[in-house]
């Protein structure tokens, strides 16, 4: 993948490494574990160093093998806890920076060099099974087996050049839950938003069909509206008349939400997104806490799919609009609520919560299923 | 009342939202709540944008309708959060930020544009009754009903011109009560402040009568010095000579201490405001946590009333002694203190200590007889 | 002392006073506390102002009397907690900045300048006993009497001019005993370091002999290597060529340790100090807090012990080495260990941890005992 298609924020994040006090790697927060979460987009895993991340409130390393194989372990050397990340890469192996303890992609321990050389049995690195698919390296950071069956098929992003999709990666002060609420709920779009995704009060009025299917939530609106929606607007026939609209939203557990949408001005065309302008997004989540979470999105778009500096302005635009307008009034949710719980804080419920409430609840049942069965 | 009498610190404060976890506004400490706090200065209220303040744990939005009445809501929408203060006034109501729910001042929501628009029952927002005196809005946020005769009679602030009053707001990175303590034993102005209120050694050697009368607290010290105090020298027939000063504090629940001093070169005059030179003044407080204060001053002077320059003059010399002289040592104390409470400190009690340790017993009397009633 | 010899850092240490909510100045961890610890250099200690330092959890006031008497007092106004280091000197006593409270050296209460004048008997700051001795100013915390004899022998750092020894102070962000860890096992030496301290490999692969004795662990390394280490390599007679080598290094409780380093090309010598070119070292560490650490170093050496730019640039040197090398690695540790204990994160051990294993128990039993018998 081209990195050109990829947007990243200007400023390093700053983020206080949760002591999870624990050596195995596991997360000190309650989150569905035997599941797919994404960990990086495939361009920020470094072929030569090695990039640190904190999921589940777990540091992680990641990086590349020689032969372009994801890797990643616990980034904490299990004799003095210092994390891998301080230490070098040795081939495929990391060299802990502290006493050259050196551990291979499995989290075996290769070599020791002190006294006998004798490699204790506990040198071990707990290592994270991996899927790199769709510009993306999922991790699964659960006890059970990972299924590479349960990460639901986005093979959609790949359709089409690399010139008609962008990938970013932004970084929120707040529970993953509020911003996968603020994907299921469009309803916010025509306040948060400016003119390029404005619905002209089109979608609040709605009461959308939400579908839960095989333990993902589909939300879905459709509407007319003069002009079609800014993104669109420009790839139809008449950009200032009325068009057709639609907007589908799926979640899958345990964070990634697919979301298509397309406009069109042919009387005869369905509303899918082979039949319209368009685009097929993801937007996923992984919480580095309780309180600070990875997110990432991606569009696809079925419309000027050669221009590759409109594929950057396009991303750039987005990620600003996620950023700028979403992100401060999703961080001062989290700031309000701190640590509560959101259904003991009694939220006075309206008809477009409807979605994202059903995602909650699904989501609690699950884990507390995994919790039972653990 | 004009701007010009107000005085307000340079840099903007940065306080850290208390997330009481509560939709319907009420504190997480234990403070005294039937009764009225200072919730800002008349002339900080806007009439056109609001003003968010955390009082009490609680965040509070407060701003004027266009008639001018202030008013006062919990500064969270109900539905999902989201600070009220990052929305827009729609006339005297204000819509959320996020879904454009609207509330008038009642607190009632006014409009829905989701849906079938129906307002949920449950969609209030908490309001707080509010007085407006003396250049103060006074804010209720106990659950009994406002009752207006608990402000105290605080009318000789409006005694005289515009030119001859100022206001000053100070926030303080300290409990309340260490402020309370401050103001109530007065035995540290010759050690803590410079040359324009020291009484030249003669306060500190005194045991002022301290009297307890229906709720409140005063402590009165009169005293001789030559030069006379510096506030008030110039003002005096002989700026150089002896003088008989008097100063009287006077608490009031929960947190308001009303300070009169004067001095007299007359031997025949008594040691009262109108036949000194003196100063009648205001010093209340309100928490915005256990850690951190809003502390207000105002001071109506009886002499140079029409001197407006020097009326600007004033207030910010007597803001400077307070956040420079007084300030850093508050702040100090509350470092060492923690939240440990004062007495299970063991702190050493001098004589001059008789006054606020009374303050700080009636009002932990009343904060429980609350507590036993609610 | 010279202070050219003391090298200390660029910027100042911003830190966090422990509130340890106790006015008579004991601390809030566990520490062993009949024993003593370093509070500071002598050259840090002032003979008209005052030194603040936080020591055990506990605020601590130091400086010199007019005869040079160096005065460790709780850094607390028994009144109402200023910390007194805001105040002033008065001879040999200190000011309270807060109401003028005068105390002498002993924590004594000399006057009062209040009402009646009358000292209450409660009127008293905790002093604590001190020894200065090698350049270093040793406290006294704990509540049995303080027993000069339980500080170890350090004379042989007077062992020559005041250019051939250097002082440093360093802080870390970490719980002493990882420091501890970090100089009880040099096999990181060859990992952590740059050339002028390298083995060349000959370090690690060694398990070198531990000896408990008399309460102190002591472990040693002998070896031979080509050229040798870059400290010392200039002042042997073949610079490049191969020499043995010895570094002998003692824990004394609670948190000093000694080290002796040296090198020789006369196969006859023995590896001892006096044989050898080499250095007599101290480390010495004083828990701030469970978390933050006040670090010392003073070095000896028997070779160009007249050359004062040398002895300025050697100090500097070592402290940039600790500072820039071991106090990243330490400072990680310490965030992946949050407030966990060492043991109950299931360390995997090697041979290498011998010693500062020994260490840790030993001081845990210690710690134990002191507990038992207060």
């Amino acid at each position: 993948m081209s990195t050109s298609n990829v947007h990243t924020p200007a400023k390093p994040v700053q983020m206080v490494r949760h002591p999870s006090g624990n050596p195995v790697g596991k997360p000190a927060t309650r989150y569905l574990l035997n599941c797919w979460y994404a960990a990086a987009l495939s361009t920020e895993l470094p072929t030569e160093g090695t990039l640190s991340r904190q999921l589940l409130d777990t540091g992680v390393l990641l990086y590349r093998k020689a032969d372009g194989t994801p890797v990643a372990l616990h980034d904490r050397c299990p004799h003095r806890f210092v994390p891998l990340s301080m230490g070098q890469r040795h081939g495929d192996d990391v060299v802990c920076k502290y006493h050259a303890l050196r551990f291979d992609c499995s989290g075996a321990c290769t070599h020791n060099p002190h006294g006998n050389q004798m490699i204790p049995a506990a040198a071990k690195v707990r290592s994270y099974a991996l899927q790199e698919k769709w510009g993306f390296v999922w991790i699964w950071m659960g006890d059970e087996p990972a299924d590479p069956a349960k990460l639901p098929d986005f093979s959609a992003l790949d359709d089409g050049p690399p010139t008609g999709i962008g990938h970013t990666y932004m970084h929120m002060k707040a529970n993953f839950e509020l911003i996968i609420d603020n994907v299921m709920d469009l309803s916010h779009v025509d306040h948060v938003h400016g003119e390029i995704i404005s619905t002209r009060g089109q979608l609040t009025p709605q009461i959308p069909p939400v579908k839960e299917e095989n333990g993902s939530v589909n939300v879905r609106w459709e509407w007319q509206q003069t002009p079609p929606i800014g993104i669109l607007a420009p790839f139809l026939p008449q950009p200032s008349q009325s068009a057709r609209h639609f907007v589908s939203v799926t979640w899958h557990a345990p964070a990634t939400i697919q979301l298509t949408i397309g406009a069109t001005q042919d009387a005869d065309a369905s509303l899918t997104l082979d039949q319209t302008q368009g685009q097929y997004d993801l937007h996923t989540c992984t919480p580095a806490s309780a309180t600070e979470t990875h997110y990432w999105f991606a569009t696809r778009r079925n419309h000027a799919v050669a221009d590759a500096d409109f594929n950057q302005f396009k991303i750039q635009a987005m990620h600003s609009a996620f950023v700028d307008e979403d992100g401060p009034i999703i961080e001062a949710v989290q700031r309000e609520m701190g640590t509560s719980d959101f259904f003991a804080l009694n939220p006075v419920l309206i008809t477009s919560d409807v979605a994202p409430v059903r995602v909650r609840r699904l989501l609690a049942r699950m884990i507390e299923q995994e919790g039972r069965f653990a």
